[in-house]
């Protein structure tokens, strides 16, 4: 393959840690958009020839009828046939949910499973990312809150519907099944676009989706407690000496010249203007090993592996300063601030209807204290994007309460799938609604495993999670055929 | 009751015919409308004080995050507690989500249910109907596309979605179960609250709600052809007598002086223009009739009576004229014009998103040709709104397509009841799709009729269809306490 697979990403990331990050928890939604962004920038033309890149003129907005709302603009959408039985053997069409970020990125993501299946990939490109920009370029479309406007997921699951059905109707492929697949928030949308759309997709596989990471249904702590608990499962002094250098970093910070003996201590490019600065680096870096600790390269066992192994005699700094300075000829470690973007995207979406409340307390995590603070997160987003988030909109909209209640007799053909060191698991489902919407957690994997294209050298415990899937969906997909022969015999 | 029933209501259309209705098949789905506009005008404060009327601040545009997104406006809803047993008790909500009307002409639409089950009575009244106008005030909403264009389905139901939450939440009636009934377009949207918002409302019951009467689902003709087969089986010979008519008139017209001595021998109130005015104010008296044809007044019948019954050698224009001028005392019978109007709420809908391709060729019907053209059928809506319609989106977003193989296996507790006398059931889900998603329709009943206020008379077969539901009503609640009651034992 032309483009970087996951794991190199991961690779690639993981050598290059002074690459830029956000810390504040409501930041790190994105994160699987960093890591990929950094990994694969400059290499989105650089797609395998297999992979054809449509246009769809795509309409503004779906659900108001102003003069404005009938504007369009060109959704990128990438089709790849090389798998596919085609439409007169009704092979399935496998629907990649863009998240947030260049499409082009995702490509490898379902193509095992389309293999598998002779299916069509079909990956479609989220509005407001990669080329997929209304009013004509990036900077146009994110000028101010009203260009900005008709950036929701909402906006982005009926485009999907509209994308769909129109490629169907090219290949005159309405009887193909359809199944939408998506990772991270594109899993969240690949679940949803199943709720709301099911006369679109028969069924979606949603890998480690938070679905549940809003308003009050998930203790805010969630995420970090399972930062925690991947550490201290690695290596439990590995985790005391976490736990022990904040307080050492304030200590220091608090001397005279601290911020210096700080920087000079942790090899920082530039002196730093506050141990906070440290402090959200150091934990950047930790969050971000444990959110892909996936094989082959298990990033917080390779963090306590350099902390714990640091020479005896080092001190609690000079041991997590080894843990950021892991890899051999790594420079000096950048350091930046934290603030929101109005150029982010993502930053747009969190100020707006993805408002996971992401907190927590004293003593509750390896981290110090950081409740969820709405107050301060609307001022934010007020600041950055002149909006006020809706931070009860998408449960109210979507549903995530009682889940079990209200799915259990309701809905079908969804696969929640989660690694349970992956710490948006706290916010997935992990357990069965029913017998067609299904929890598969893995207890090693993090985020998005199944989804990386499979390697000879994966763990057994991930080629058994990807083939419970692959089962699951051919089920799907025979009981579709059933139906449509049942109707077709009845015409 | 103080507000007159939905029969009172339609023997006071069939008394008044010179009322004004529209003929043109765009318009048909009004219907409902009219006639209780009609019937109950100057009524809406005559609510009985068990009534409350309240008003809850609704978002303005819930899918997107403009500034003007954020705009609000008073959404008024009726509660009566008279028969609700309660949040401690868990009693149920009965949401009636309101269709193209001002939602206090509804109230007794539900009540047999509330009594039946100790339920509280909520009806929310839709956008741009009734009091509940953006911009603050019917004139500001209608006064162009920019002010009537969050004028939708989709903004409905998130409204809809916003007000049973908040309910809900005021009453600390979060365990009560929810279930929306609507009637005809407001059945629409019960049916769609259901499959959109599962977990707002655990099950909907969807009075005569054509929702398969989009894009290509049904056969155009399918209302007229109703139409006809209600005339025809109850009275061939008055059957025979309105198809003669319509070349008679044209003959007619087209002698000298035509159009006066046709004015003459049907007693318009003013001047025909044309045949065609006649003649679609004989189709409206017909439509109306067939899509109200319930008990106890059954206006087929009557219109049949009056043109079978004609003194022998009366003349076919006699008879049809015997059958417009059917009640004792009437006066001269009114001549309206059926162009769309730009401040009529339901005329926006049909011309955005409701596009119900309604049409018929020769001899399909007992009418004229009328086909379908949705050159025409937008030329209009750019000319009275300045929007073009977009005929495809519904199927798009709500789906109707293959239904029983769609919901076949998703979705659960929904009826869509109907009777077949109605044309409107020419477009409804008239198959089981499961075991609870399910259809019941009687052979004798029309528009609604489950949905008017039980009485005495009524006939065994509208009892019968009342107690299926019911019954069926009473297995979700019953579904839903088990549920609840596993869950409180579990916390």
């Amino acid at each position: 393959m032309a483009l970087p697979s996951f794991q190199l990403w991961l690779l690639l990331l993981l050598l290059a840690a002074n690459n830029a990050f956000a810390v504040h928890p409501r930041k790190l939604a994105k994160f699987s958009t960093n890591v990929k962004r950094f990994a694969a920038s400059g290499d989105s033309f650089g797609l395998p020839p297999e992979f054809e890149i449509h246009y769809y003129t795509q309409t503004l907005d779906h659900f108001n009828y102003k003069p404005e709302s009938y504007d369009t603009f060109q959704q990128r959408y990438i089709l790849n046939y090389k798998y596919w039985g085609g439409a007169n053997n009704s092979s399935p069409i496998f629907v990649y949910t863009g998240e947030e970020d260049d499409v082009t990125y995702d490509v490898d993501a379902i193509t095992d499973l389309a293999a598998r299946f002779k299916g069509l990939l079909l990956y479609i490109e989220h509005r407001y990312y990669g080329e997929s920009m209304p009013f004509g370029s990036e900077d146009q479309a994110f000028q101010n809150s009203s260009t900005l406007g008709y950036f929701s997921s909402e906006q982005a699951l009926a485009d999907y519907a509209q994308v769909v059905t129109d490629v169907k109707k090219n290949l005159s492929a309405e009887n193909c099944p359809a199944i939408a697949v998506g990772a991270s928030y594109g899993g969240m949308l690949a679940s949803w676009f199943r709720l709301k759309y099911p006369h679109i997709v028969i069924g979606a596989l949603a890998s480690s989706s938070p679905i549940l990471y809003f308003d009050d249904i998930t203790p805010q702590n969630g995420y970090h407690v399972v930062v925690t608990k991947d550490f201290k499962e690695t290596s439990e002094s590995c985790y005391n000496t976490i736990i022990q250098s904040w307080p050492e970093i304030d200590r220091v910070a608090a001397e005279p010249n601290g911020l210096l003996t700080l920087s000079n201590k942790f090899n920082t490019c530039r002196t730093l203007n506050s141990s906070k600065e440290l402090k959200d680096r150091l934990a950047i870096s930790y969050i971000s090993a444990a959110q892909y600790d996936n094989p082959p390269y298990y990033p917080v066992q390779n963090i306590c592996h350099a902390i714990d192994g640091a020479p005896e005699g080092t001190d609690i700094l000079g041991r997590v300063a080894a843990g950021l300075h892991r890899y051999p000829g790594q420079g000096c470690v950048n350091i930046f601030s934290f603030e929101l973007s109005n150029k982010s995207g993502w930053d747009w979406q969190t100020c707006t209807e993805i408002v996971m409340p992401i907190g927590y307390g004293d003593n509750e995590t390896m981290f110090q204290a950081e409740p969820f603070d709405l107050k301060n997160y609307t001022r934010d987003c007020v600041n950055c994007f002149g909006v006020v988030p809706r931070p009860h909109w998408v449960t109210t909209e979507f549903g995530g309460h009682d889940i079990k209640t209200v799915l259990g007799n309701f809905a079908s053909n969804i696969i929640f799938s989660n690694g349970l060191r992956d710490p948006w698991s706290s916010g997935g489902v992990l357990e069965d609604i029913s017998d067609s919407v299904v929890a598969i957690h893995t207890e090693y994997g993090a985020h998005c495993a199944d989804l990386f294209p499979s390697s000879p050298d994966d763990p057994v415990w991930l080629v058994e999670q990807r083939e419970k899937e692959v089962k699951i969906i051919a089920v799907w997909i025979a009981e579709y055929y059933a139906k449509l022969s049942t109707k077709e015999r009845s015409v």
